[in-house]
């Protein structure tokens, strides 16, 4: 590749969109670039890296004994109908009509299509364990499509499914899967971290992510000392024992005006009703929350979420919780629709079919926290006042439970082994134990051993190979641009020709040959008019391993040899360039 | 590959739908499977095939100096708006909307996005000539979507884009591209005839096609022994000169009953209007027949195409000729609203905006053949009457020429260099100077050697990869299967195990591995419990080139080794067999 025809341009400024390192660098340094939000082009030497990333994931596929399949994108309606993914993928699912109005779907992933090939072509508990995979452009129309490669509508996965007859099958399959992964990253170069998650709109029993951690990622993890390690949405809360409460006081409603915040109805208790035995706070107070659910058919139901005050609701968690509804803020409209929910003195006693005994009225599901016996501080329905000892499973009943309340830094580990720790990753790969529910839905049974059919039970894998290689970038950059590793990279030396001197030109030629002859992919910047310090801020920018620096040495016989990573460099021999260069690289 | 294993289930009955040899043959050897009309996935043999011809269209296309790229499949409507293909791709084009509303399409072909990625990265002459290309996956809502891989609606094609700054350069990279083609399917082995073609909706001044000649290929074309040779749409009627008309008598309005065809009215004519130089004939006869054109903003006009009798209206020429309206026959409704269409009699004096010298009339085309002075039999816009001796551009005069009656073997060649043959074939690749169409309509100028901006010219070349196969299976079998050239078969070699002889699998076991160790791709069929004849049908449909056979010789220590496309036989001893099969591939 010559600097003078590649087609590539570098950008000295960021793009305006661009909030992340990787996609700065990236669009920068003329490896993709926007067609339309979270949708990219693949430039030449993207797509180099890309071809790179996705011959590791082939390899370590096919050495777990996954074979290589490709499905359309464009497919029909009816698998995802028998699924219920058709409704329940919601906004986040591209769908479109034919000329002849049948309806079809850009694929978000690919287990409907890929139960029906092998109902399809098997038959028989012989013919298993399968295990199936493609590297394939998804989709998915994402409401805040972001950071690039990291969050888009268009990417490329690797997606593979395991099909076994019994459960230890499938937890072979996972587990062979899930070897296959830490091989995966452990060749990119890519830290990662293995945590239980959620299943989502996926389904299915079991399921864990590889985070590759960094701050900028959109997913927040805990770990702790003694080796639980689980996505936030994942995280389960300790349950308390119920109390007892025989004999506990009547609630009692107060006037509280002038406190709109949890802490000055905290400080207020403090003034007005003070404890014996501590002083009152936040964790005392129960917070109702309303949110809209919006379920894929587009109905739309409010919910309020109890949780102690000193905890937030978190999104992500609840969103998790709720699947497939999306969740939204509660509006005027809603407030309107329900006059008795008076904002910021929500009380249970109005909420919920088991409190008001009307089955009409707005759900309420309470944190694990909110066990019976538990105390609490809570709105009163009425603006100004609070009700002060409400006991729960006496004085209210929830509808249900839910994680919903923020994780924080030293809660403890729902498996008891230690206070947790947060830290935030990108998600480059995603294992479910799907079990049955795929090969239920759509009627994938096989004959077992004894000629009976039986249903097949499956995993579903995924690399995002797009995202793993922004995840690449995002780890690989320095304050000059990209760094990256040598058997990722573009080209396996990037040779500078400075200055005017025709001589200069000609030796480069020739050690370019000469690297080129020795194997080696070269990135060679030929171009004549362009300054010695603009090739070599393209060339840090660029990211190649090895930087040759062809200039005024020549006339000593020597070259500057410059290792990207470290800045460290030699003059070299131009004899010698290229066993210094090959040695550097191997 | 072990067959115990290989996700691949062969069948022995043709699928239903199936009409051409390469989608029977393909389907049942287990290469492709049909996931939706015209929307295939690849199984594990297929996609073996696919890559190897991935890889030489890539290869051929970097020694052609184009640089690879990937642009999104999923693309605003915007880009595709100002060059109005957005429209003018009608039906053809699947559209959908994201969930803010926003338009989106599925590229049927990228020029928009290629000409605005130069325009958003180069600026000057300097940076040009650049030709890109890109291996992607491309949609086209057909109407008819049929013979397997040969007219799909998602499928994989190689696109390169051309940018120059003279007519002179662009002719230059068009021949580039057209000589890389050359090599491609010559290295395919896949027969092809370069041919004139239209251009279509993809606009342009001149395009190529690349035909793979066989009787089942949807493209008919035409050839002359002096080398003319175009797509029956492209081919041009040698213009007659006009003829002289001062003393021509005036037009006979006669009474034809019983004369529903042409035949018959000539018939007539002979017996009532006998001619002193000769007879009538069909040729004599002026046939109008009413279309009505769809354009792609939906609206639907009738056109009447005059042609001499002797020929049919042919229906891809005519749509060729008024591209990007799609054409259907006049049903009953279109004649209810233009009541002077009288079926079976109609003239051209109630035709066309100039006969009539009404705006909204029925618009009249005619046959280039139709010149100034020639003497006609037509309708007569009554039942049961038609007019003799109507001379055109005395008696009527019509709103323009139009290239749509049938190509006949032995017609003319418009270059004078003989009569023409007719001959089928697949259009495998198409190749368009398209000039500066599409980046007028974008905008993409650079400043050329004295400054000044100048619009870019460019080319568009395709490539259909995956029909590109398909024609490649359509030209390499036999009735027992696939016969693939050894460079593009799944494996080299298929080993055949026979027999329930354990030594004879643990000998082929052994086989297996020196062919692997030789660096052969082996397809072993290692099955227990399936008989010898099975295992041969499926060697012979599957069409790895080489099948070794081992079985009863082994006791003789031999060996059987078949050539798949000669049947070609020879018993070869267990040592000899890597030598003889590895020359045998060389």
């Amino acid at each position: 590749m010559r600097m003078s025809t590649l087609f590539l341009r570098t950008l000295r400024e960021d793009p305006a969109e661009a909030e992340v390192t990787s996609h700065k660098l990236l669009v920068r340094a003329g490896y993709i670039r926007r067609a339309a939000p979270g949708i990219y082009t693949w430039l030449p030497l993207g797509l180099r890296v890309l071809a790179k990333v996705e011959a590791i994931v082939r390899e370590e596929m096919q050495a777990a004994g996954a074979q290589e399949v490709h499905f359309p994108a464009l497919l029909p309606r009816e698998p995802y109908e028998l699924t219920d993914r058709w409704t329940e993928y919601g906004p986040n699912l591209f769908r479109l009509k034919d000329r002849r109005d049948n309806d079809y779907l850009l694929a978000p992933t690919h287990e409907e299509m890929f139960t029906l090939l092998v109902k399809d072509l098997y038959s028989s508990y012989k013919d298993l364990p399968l295990t199936l995979f493609q590297i394939q452009t998804k989709y998915r129309d994402e409401a805040r499509p972001r950071a690039g490669l990291l969050r888009g509508r268009e990417f490329i996965m690797k997606d593979a499914y395991s099909f076994d007859v019994s459960d230890e099958g499938l937890e072979a399959s996972y587990r062979k899967q899930r070897d296959a992964y830490e091989r995966i990253f452990t060749r990119l170069g890519l830290e990662y971290v293995i945590v239980a998650a959620t299943s989502g709109a996926m389904g299915g029993s079991r399921s864990e992510e590889f985070l590759s951690p960094t701050p900028i990622g959109e997913d927040t993890f805990v770990r702790s000392a003694g080796g639980y390690a689980a996505n936030v949405e994942a995280v389960t809360t300790p349950v308390p024992a119920p109390l007892d409460y025989a004999g506990a006081p009547a609630p009692r409603t107060i006037d509280t005006p002038g406190t709109p915040t949890i802490d000055s109805l905290v400080a207020r208790l403090n003034e007005t009703e003070p404890r014996d035995d501590r002083s009152w706070n936040a964790a005392d107070t129960l917070k109702n929350v309303v949110f809209a659910l919006v379920h894929p058919d587009g109905e739309r139901e409010l919910v309020v979420i109890g949780v102690p005050g000193d905890r937030e609701v978190d999104m992500k968690r609840l969103e998790a919780a709720l699947a497939p509804a999306e969740i939204e803020q509660a509006g005027d409209k809603d407030f309107e629709k329900h006059p008795y929910l008076v904002r910021g003195y929500i009380g249970p006693q109005v909420l919920g079919v088991r409190n008001t005994g009307s089955e009409t009225a707005v759900r309420y599901l309470v944190d694990p926290r909110v066990v019976d016996g538990t105390r609490w501080v809570t709105g009163a329905n009425e603006a100004d006042r609070h009700v002060v000892g409400l006991v729960a499973g006496r004085d209210f009943v929830a509808d249900g439970v839910v994680e919903a309340a923020e994780v924080r830094a030293g809660d403890p580990a729902p498996d008891g082994s230690g206070p947790l720790e947060l830290a935030r990753g990108i998600e480059i790969g995603h294992i479910f134990q799907l079990g049955r529910k795929y090969a239920e839905a759509l009627g994938l049974k096989v004959l077992d051993v004894n000629g009976k059919q039986v249903t097949v039970t499956m995993g579903s894998y995924g690399i995002g190979v797009t995202r793993a290689l922004a995840a690449l970038a995002e780890a690989n950059n320095d304050e000059r641009g990209l760094v990256w590793p040598r058997h990722l990279a573009p080209a396996d030396v990037h040779v500078v020709a400075t200055g005017r001197d025709e001589a200069v030109f000609a030796a480069s030629e020739d050690l370019v040959g000469e690297f080129e002859a020795a194997g080696l992919d070269v990135l060679f910047d030929d171009r004549r008019k362009v300054s010695p310090g603009v090739k070599f801020a393209d060339a840090e920018l660029l990211g190649v391993p090895v930087i040759v620096v062809v200039g005024r040495g020549l006339a000593d016989g020597v070259v500057e040899v410059k290792v990207r990573a470290t800045g460290e460099t030699q003059l070299v021999s131009l004899g010698d360039a290229v066993a210094v260069v090959r040695g550097d690289l191997s």
